[in-house]
């Protein structure tokens, strides 16, 4: 038997702007990486979210992006040094943490997104200036990390405990990377095709890269798209046949330095 | 022998923008009100305060404002509910509690800024809104108030302990709130005038309104504007006559209920 | 027969964020109000709606309001002055004039979004604030208003022309000021009754207050929400009504000084 | 006898903050760049700028940058299309020409700011989405540019008359482009040295690279900074050793195609 955390990206929609199936991704994950109002969510939003994860029973995580509503966090945004982004983080963790605390409930992990994400698991001083950012709020907590990346090793580095995740929708390259979303074959759009490939990584702890290379990893979490109904409905399948297949979803993993 | 604080806005210069006083100020008072990012203030600002702040052992309070970079916090934006209010200080506490902690500092009170402090002293839906919000974090830790105000009211209501706050170069009327900028007698322009104001209020713990009005009240920090070349001078000789006449500047009083 | 104008506010999506019916709405209303990318709206939407608008033949407008995404232009921001207020619109107006020229397209004239067209339908010194900007284009072009209102006496004041618009789905008062959406009657939900009410008023170029008084006014322009389903059923049936007894769904009226 | 235009940045301040010694470089330049409110500058600041500018007979050109306060403009930012960029663009000019048309001003040129002009300048497709956009506007009016640049390349080959600028405080590499920041000997800090640069690049209408190359290059304008002490100072200077040489210090250049 085995267990595995599925996560997505909640709480982005922004004052009279609704985006996403929030309501319907809480019935599927088991991990909700929350917005933090930089370049989705805000002050209400966030509210709204942690109560709806917290009734769902739905683990939390600080969603940190670049300060960036127009682009949705999605535009990289150069010149900042290392520590500027790590405290431009900070912020934004602090910020969740606040209104975490005013509902009960209590930040479990942080997970950066969109461009933010992607220049710090490719960039060492990216995810350096992140991590011992972050490492200086002693807050023992983990961070959700592709794994063979440069976060990923940033935080081996400051003892920082990672979760490792997987793509269900992604093709790989043999060197555990992304195949960029400017290829033809980055995303599988093929259900069946993505859940078998789940099912493989989980049984195998390993990556298949698009040519067939095989890349050991820890798999900790499977990231969840629900940002459109194609998408959900991969969510709900791959849930379904996770669990049909004695994989218990759950967030209850230990994180593993 | 009696003791009192001084306080002033710092840390409200924002990316290639610099405003106030800050290195002359932090070597005047003894408690800094520090922007959170909205109506001033940006993380890498917020984290060169709070370093400045530690480093002249000045007590930090979080100063959050209206999300209004455009008006410096000084305009009233109508429309969100006391709750929603709420929230966004939340996430700006929350925000400056994070860049703190990674400094090794503490909050050690929260200040409202501009026009969001004028209308939490004046209007109890506000001041509760706040208040309610602020008492679910579980600091422990006062707020700064003026005495008498709708916020002194509702932190009593809450038993959240207050900091109570007197300004030295403003007018107040007979029912101890402040003379509205708009009158022609609002501010105190003669330095003399204004420091004698400040001993005589120190001395009776009470304000004197315009009219010769007196309102008792307790007295634990003196706001100090250094915005203008004026105003530094202000700050800098009130502290001076203070300290030649036997008064301890110091933030170290027990904060009250 | 007769002639009457329909309009609705459009071009509101921001982003990734997507809000309105905009495509169903072009093919309902004769006159397009677009945001400015200040309540709602980016470069990248204007453009679009703007092409959108052409290709429907609709008249354009400037929609502009309060800087205020954050509130979707909904909530009054208060502390500029008139002059100031006037700027921000210029502002605003400007850059829908060159993304329109850029398309070949023209601003047909100006309507305010949200609360600063609360404010500027009631107070005198922002409507004229707004007016005296406007007037300083030398554009020639009008000023959508609600007839009675400050801002139409400013324009008349100013020899701008106006459009006179009445709401089909909204209650006035015995002055002609609508009935405060805080109240039960605010807005009527009756389909049935609301498009009679069109009728009614155009037929007899007065609006009736939902005491009964009459209250004479020239008509130019129907509001339409499309912001919801239901709304966009009665902007949908408000047209196929008027088309049915003989009314002219047209902006090619001219406008009045 | 020779002409030669000086331009400098301005209009720059936004809200409470206050930024640039306009005053004093409204009585050197000839022209003056405004910024446009993306990367600094608000409605209120343009309208200042644009009657100061008036004042001292001073030419205008809308100086458009990334939406981007924090960073000053100075940080790239990564996403968006030519086609976006053109469009974020179109949207400040226009903001700029309706706030000039009512002051009775016009726009003379468009100049791009910070990190946008780094960009345009060496990336032709960015380069050509700015000046496929501007072209639509069918204004007639010239972009200032770097000669020998991807931007320069794009005006030629859309017909856009360009104004060639030189600066006066950086050395150039042999290409005809400015020696990265990041290198040592990127700004020349010796005043005569500066100003004897200038003076050579004007009688011999070319640019001397730091290794001695000589680029010919029409050279219509000289940029000057004026952002701090020593700035202001060189172009103090520089002016009058221009004048003193018998070089008149005028916009009234016919811009070249």
């Amino acid at each position: 038997m085995s267990v595995v955390d599925l996560n997505a990206d909640l709480g982005e929609s922004f004052g009279a702007y609704k985006i996403g199936c929030d309501e319907a991704l809480l019935q599927i994950v088991s991990s909700a990486n929350i917005a933090c109002g930089f370049h989705g969510g805000d002050p209400d939003v966030m509210d709204q979210t942690i109560k709806a994860a917290l009734k769902n029973s739905v683990r939390m995580g600080a969603h940190p992006g670049f300060k960036d509503l127009a682009g949705f966090g999605r535009r990289v945004i150069r010149g900042d040094s290392p520590e500027q982004i790590g405290r431009m983080i900070l912020y934004q963790i602090g910020a969740f943490q606040a209104l975490s605390a005013a509902n009960g409930a209590k930040m479990a992990y942080v997970k950066l997104h969109g461009a933010l994400s992607n220049i710090a698991m490719v960039e060492p001083e990216i995810a350096t200036g992140f991590v011992e950012a972050f490492a200086r709020l002693e807050t023992g907590l983990p961070i959700m990390v592709m794994p063979n990346s440069a976060l990923s090793r940033a935080c081996a580095t400051a003892d920082i405990p990672v979760i490792n995740e997987v793509f269900a929708d992604r093709a790989y390259m043999p060197d555990g990377t992304l195949v960029p979303r400017s290829a033809d074959n980055a995303v599988i759009h093929d259900e069946e095709q993505a859940i078998n490939g789940v099912h493989r990584m989980l049984d195998h702890q390993c990556i298949t890269a698009f040519d067939g290379t095989q890349i050991n990893t820890p798999i900790d979490s499977i990231c969840i798209h629900g940002d459109h109904p194609q998408a959900l409905s991969l969510a709900q399948n791959l849930r379904a046949s996770l669990e049909k297949n004695g994989v218990t979803i759950s967030a209850g993993l230990a994180a593993k330095i």
